[in-house]
């Protein structure tokens, strides 16, 4: 028997597994038009100093309304930290903090409450849920992604005094990549609007994106990462992976297609003779290897070597044109285009793709530091 | 101060988390070169007919030795249940089980305990763990991941019941790729010696692995998976998503360097309008999608349709011929080739995909149980 | 070498785990001076009626102020639920709430931010964490209750769906204790202020309390509790006996000293003959018990019969006396008592006993619901 | 509807959580009368040295037939590691062990494959899991404690590095309880049979556990622990209290039915003016307190000071004497007496109960490093 038609009589199933990491836990809660969306941090060592100018940086980069090639609307996402900050540092409780949804235009997705937009997630949390919250999209709209820019710069807190960098930047729209390695890129240079750190290529990325929003289409695109300055050890050696979190952790970024890291994909088609990364003594005494096809991680554990990834980005699925779809009864529908999207989502994916990964890497941090 | 110089002096840290799953649990231990390596899989539903002649059949598709293109290394890889079955059946309580060891040619090994293998987890655990078993890769070896292949044969004699189909095969092997999508594939065939079911592609891949074996070197390559008969609702939406807990368990595997699923890595250069998936009702009432660029997923939740996926593996790090490395001292050394190896690994990765892809389907499904 | 000494000085330790449950979790946050308390409760069913009233009900239980034989200090405690909840119904997805602290006196914890209370987190807290939010204890005040009450207040909208009955009671305050067990108690009963449903007692400890109170002293009771019409089979063999995730539970409130269940302590000094169930079955075909020292538990397992249990508190740690004690500078120091104090903790914990049972129950009872 | 009923026909569910611990955790394996038991520790620090007569010496405290007042049944108990060890010391890996069963009289137990024996957990676990292995008690057995001796045998090879320092003993047997505290107790002299260090108590205890066996009866006992040279610092503070994790391990536990720690029971009639532990500092300059009351732990963390608890066991279920009980189709039957069983089974559990707080104290002290 059909187990879907069981699905809409007999389940009401439900989340689970809201919270990210092993024991520094960010559990995040919201929907896009409830009262607020946040989050708390738990395991976050005490005594950071808890920088709200950072956090509002990442959060400005992360906000919708920022430049003419991202959605125009508008959300102020003023953080409120509720607990765990005491004298402007952190306590080592819990640190809870909100923000609150303001100026939700609710009546814009009233034709969702029955319909299910195409390559969303309205008819999944339908079955799944037995009904959902529409409005925006409810838990599944990317809203949700605020939460986790704030937790990870209060992680990258922790990690710039260990002198641990993250940096992230769009590599790639559509057909159009910078063949710039990161090595090549200068992170203290100013961003651009689509945070493509090569500066001819990504005038070529801004008019594709330009002519794909007035064509009241998406396009799909790269978010490339960097992190550099860990330590030797971190990851565990079979199922958790230094690169397996960190692959499940941009996988759960919404629109995300694929990762890979390191050589990547391209070691397909490369040979061990070429692949293998020849060790050597530097001058400081320090083991080091002579190319880094490895990506900064061998049998799961960070060997000290950069650790880079690339992060595969789908177009949005919100159009501007009209499409044919269903409805909740079955009956075929056509379904008005929204102007208020973003026409490629990379831009604004680059602040989440560098909180993800401050998360993965202080939980490993953390966890390493309990077997020194 | 420098972390690495720190770990070689205070660090001796340890491996954590040598589990997969959160309710259905599979905890692995053993070293290449030890008495046994083995697993627990607890939370396994009781009352299920254990199978024992598939468990082997998925074992003998991993071993060793199994044709010409693998490695001749010979491993019986004789698996025995010690709990958690009486009468055929299993009783709810955790299966643990137990492959003993045989034949190990330590000698084989003795080189490699003061040098680091280039692109090897040898100096990665040398300062994670302060020392560690050096024989064949102790912990770190492949071999681990007979221990994947029978919990993944377990939790597919439960999912058989409920018509849940999952197929592996090899996709490329260095530039060599089949241009058919997994649609196109008879899984009802007998495999070739290269797992690929494109008759005509497989017979090249075959030779270049050959190719690449006689020249002692190694090549990398691409397993393709699809997961068939899902119900509508398994994953988690925010961080748990079921792409992102599959991509994770991939990523975990030996080798691996990267993980898409549906249109992946593709999909950046698409255009929304082209890449929606378009609803209908068909002739049974159920929903579908026309297309599957969503891959079976939207929202992190399954929709029903098939899930399908690629796995990136590198090429194999040891070599026939000779490498220059470091040892423990630092001291540059002439590292010599080794005869029994793979040229490529992806023939034999088939079935662990297949296992882990298992283990995360299970995982879920008996999550979304606990709320019909 | 002293350990404690060192950590004062190398270690800024955090919190970690603050979060109940397997897959039913409860995540609380907050300090009892700081914005706010609250909680995300996730893995909560969808399609559940939140009835605000029922959850003002049990939080009225607890609340300071309720009588004369508890701390005059007035809190409003109005609970506000930020997420997870869309036309009156749970949706699925987390449960976020807040409750605001107001009307704090900060300036009466002024004399603590040095002094270490004794019988108090004080000490431990600053030799943990470094330093710590001392204002009316921080996260280790009793504050943080109200965060559980609200989510077992959610859990028991679930389980009363399910005919699932939970009742505490205080069953003895000093040396007073009830003689009559649970089956001779009448809930259907208006509470009295002490909350022992044996009228006759009740008053004995009520003036015990004022008594207690007027001396500037405080005293311990228990509080005993019921939980009726459970399904067999809840509770997990080995290490997560369902008494044990209950005991685990009970012994996590503040100022809980001891936890048994069915003949308890009394079984100690027992004969097998006398003490073992036997079963029979009942008219309906139903096996029972015809005694129940087992305490409807057998093997970790819930078997149906009637789970009952003792929680042992201490005297309250806060005195309107002054005592000794040391500041952490290592002074000794003379420390003020304080007017505003419960003299008994056990009638405002009832409804908080309440509240952690029906969270262990409900999450057991989605566990087994994921093997039916 | 009865859901018992249900569970017979419909739910065929199953263990789950055979694992203790959060970093370090120790996942269980093993019926009764199967072909073995084992488990895995996983989470254990590298480059410890595993002295297996240490491991045996525990072991042999366990074991069954060791003296008169034990059951006469003989079992070997020989221990063998699997995995995690080189060179005699630890790897970091997961250290896996097997005991196998050996001289399995499973014929003995071929009377119970139908009856439900009363106060064990054959009816519970039939209804569970749909059937079970009745030999022995399959999982339900206490033979599954061997397992947790182990582990705590390793846990205990790390802590004496710290000098850190657990010693259980016998405090009770029936109504004989002796009087003198844990700091009389001289626990470096050889244990008597009933391991109870008070010498003339002891007599008593053995006199009184060989008259309750010549009557074919059982008797409950009290097994004592204490927890010396623990850091200040070590338990979480809200629900993963240190004596909440201590709890919960003692009352996983077989045959436990209560736990209190520090004033424990007889806090409730104790006022807070007595109770309260004064602050003081030694002429080494350490906080300490003056009494003791708080058991080592105050907020849930430890204090420095001693943690001292109670563990409360039930008289054996398995008497000499035949009882009426049902079978599995609801008949009266007549249960014959079994001779093989220990009269009082607290001699035995003494070192389970070390075992038990060795591996939830290891598990404390990494998760504090962790933030050190």
């Amino acid at each position: 028997m059909y187990f879907g038609i069981l699905a809409i009589i007999f389940l009401h199933l439900l989340t689970y597994m809201n919270t990210q990491g092993k024991i520094l836990r960010l559990t995040s809660f919201g929907e896009s038009h409830g009262k607020a969306i946040g989050g708390i941090l738990d395991g976050f060592p005490s005594g950071i100093a808890i920088d709200m100018d950072f956090i509002s940086t990442q959060m400005r980069r992360r906000r919708p309304g920022q430049s003419r090639i991202t959605t125009p609307r508008k959300e102020k996402d003023k953080v409120e930290i509720l607990s765990g900050v005491f004298e402007g540092k952190s306590t080592g409780t819990p640190l809870a903090f909100v923000i609150q949804n303001e100026d939700a235009q609710s009546k814009d997705y009233s034709h969702i409450a029955t319909q299910f937009r195409p390559s969303h997630a309205d008819y999944t949390y339908e079955k799944k849920y037995g009904f959902r919250d529409y409005r925006g999209g409810g838990r599944s709209s990317a809203r949700e992604t605020a939460v986790r820019v704030v937790a990870g710069a209060l992680a990258q807190l922790f990690l710039r005094q260990k002198d641990i960098q993250i940096h992230a930047y769009v590599s790639q729209v559509g057909n159009i990549a910078t063949l710039k390695s990161y090595k090549e890129m200068d992170f203290t240079q100013k961003e651009n609007i689509v945070r493509c750190p090569d500066a001819v290529v990504s005038k070529q990325m801004i008019s594709l994106i330009e002519e794909v929003r007035d064509a009241g289409d998406t396009i799909g695109g790269v978010v490339s990462g960097v992190i550099q300055g860990l330590p030797v050890g971190l990851g565990e050696p079979v199922f958790d992976k230094f690169h397996a979190e960190l692959g499940k952790a941009m996988l759960g970024i919404n629109a995300v297609k694929g990762f890979d890291y390191g050589s990547g994909f391209d070691a397909v088609a490369m040979r061990g003779s070429s692949h293998n990364d020849i060790f050597y003594n530097d001058e400081a005494g320090r083991v080091r290897t002579q190319s880094n096809y490895s990506g900064g991680v061998q049998g799961g554990i960070t060997n000290g070597e950069d650790v880079y990834f690339r992060v595969a980005f789908k177009p949005v699925a919100t159009l501007m044109n009209s499409q044919k779809t269903i409805d909740n009864q079955g009956n075929s529908v056509q379904m008005e285009g929204k102007g208020r999207h973003d026409p490629c989502v990379v831009p604004r994916a680059v602040p989440i793709v560098e909180a993800m990964a401050a998360l993965v890497v202080l939980d490993f941090y953390l966890l390493a530091s309990a077997y020194r």
